[in-house]
């Protein structure tokens, strides 16, 4: 499974000050630190800092000088994305198209042009449907919008958005349903991020962590989370072992001799 | 989920000493710790202690002085067995059958007896199958004789008996597979320990405790296990919130209000 990292998000604190005052040396580190804890892609958002735009290309370019690992650039702004997308070198990741009129319209014509891969979102205009099936739907929209743009769907992850528990006791199995059909009505990749599912609940890790094993057993292909987590990411190992993903256990032993397995 | 502990064992050495010493207030103690962890059956095994059958009747006793939790009587030997189902007051379940000729002919005849709750593994006398195939089969031959000898199939948990991740790495979802289809074709429970698919391997607790998920994932009914593992209890608590078996996260935020979730 692959890991988003998720940390570079100006709606944290830290991170807002940093894209705020232009330390680099900060964000470089927390873009290290996660591609250590086994990120694929950094997701990177600046909608909180001081000029969105101005900051997304500032940020991709301090961020390329310091890691390998691709960016996945993170805005309701096509204009923001768009910027982003030229900004970056190499392969990046869009986050989030969705069959909202207007997102749609300004993003699809980037994904074509910079040859991106893209997080899509099951919602449209409505809003976010409550219904397994409503998100199935959207989501068979969106392949259909994708496939007319000639976007090769490897590239595609559907995020069929969870909801929180704390909500409707039915939202995880929702979600799960989501993820298995839409995988095999679609063939395309999924997507979560973890921490929606226990809002408003205590303990929320402990809820996170289970939840991103069930996801993995529900075939996610990808998932949003903080590689710097020991315990997230000793999930996922162990799971990929449980689940035949790990022959002759070589990651798991890997990741112990590491020290990087946390029970 | 069932939870049947698992520490009243003799083959962990402090039981042994305590059953061979006569040591109640130990074993007391632990039954009710377990109780407290939330068992719904305690497992009794004495086969290492001094005779195992006096010390299965007197274990059955003391213990029943303790707590209200029934016990799971655990032998090979039928004769033990019946003496501690014989000394066991209310409802009790039997650990294990399974086809090997001699267990099955011994034991059969005790279940109609005695009314209990039974645990049936899917070997024969050639051991434990490798494959999925043959366990389910396993399965179907020990409910056709359950079903002969007139045991009511709701006081039937079958366990496909997990195999060691180290031996091979598709022992996991090899089990995974039985889980899901011994019970939608022949409509009985199931049931598994948890650490035998961590055998020789590091950090053992993370395997088991994402192995446990998974099996919920898959609808086992029942596990053998420690309830006094904070950890693995708080997994079993938000997994069955996430799989929709906990209304309200009523028993999540009781375990929660309690102290019992650990993340």
């Amino acid at each position: 499974m692959l890991i988003v990292g998720e940390k570079l998000n100006s709606t944290i604190p830290s991170v807002k000050e940093a894209i705020k005052t232009r330390n680099a040396a900060f964000l470089q580190d927390l873009a290290r630190r996660q591609a250590a804890g086994g990120a694929s892609f950094l997701d990177l958002n600046t909608a909180q800092g001081n000029n969105e735009l101005d900051d997304m290309e500032w940020a991709v370019k301090i961020l390329q000088e310091a890691v390998d690992v691709p960016l996945c650039i993170d805005s309701t702004e096509p204009a923001v994305i768009e910027a982003g997308l030229k900004a970056h070198r190499g392969k990046a990741m869009l986050n989030s198209i969705s069959m909202e009129t207007d997102r749609l319209s300004g993003m699809l014509p980037l994904i074509s042009e910079y040859g991106c891969a893209v997080v899509a979102l099951t919602m449209n205009d409505s809003g976010i449907p409550k219904t397994a099936e409503e998100r199935i739907k959207i989501a068979g929209q969106l392949v259909d919008e994708l496939k007319r743009a000639n976007v090769d769907l490897e590239q595609v992850y559907i995020d069929p958005l969870v909801l929180p528990l704390a909500v409707n006791s039915e939202n995880g199995v929702i979600f799960f349903r989501c993820l298995d059909e839409i995988k095999k009505s679609y063939k395309v990749k999924t997507i979560s991020g973890l921490s929606n599912v226990s809002h408003d609940l205590p303990k929320r890790k402990l809820i996170n962590r289970n939840f991103l094993t069930i996801c993995m057993v529900n075939g996610m292909d990808a998932a949003i989370m903080d590689p710097t987590d020991r315990k997230l990411t000793s999930t996922v190992t162990a799971t990929n072992l449980l689940l035949n993903k790990d022959r002759f256990a070589r990651n798991y032993l890997k990741a112990f001799r590491a020290e990087a397995l946390e029970d």
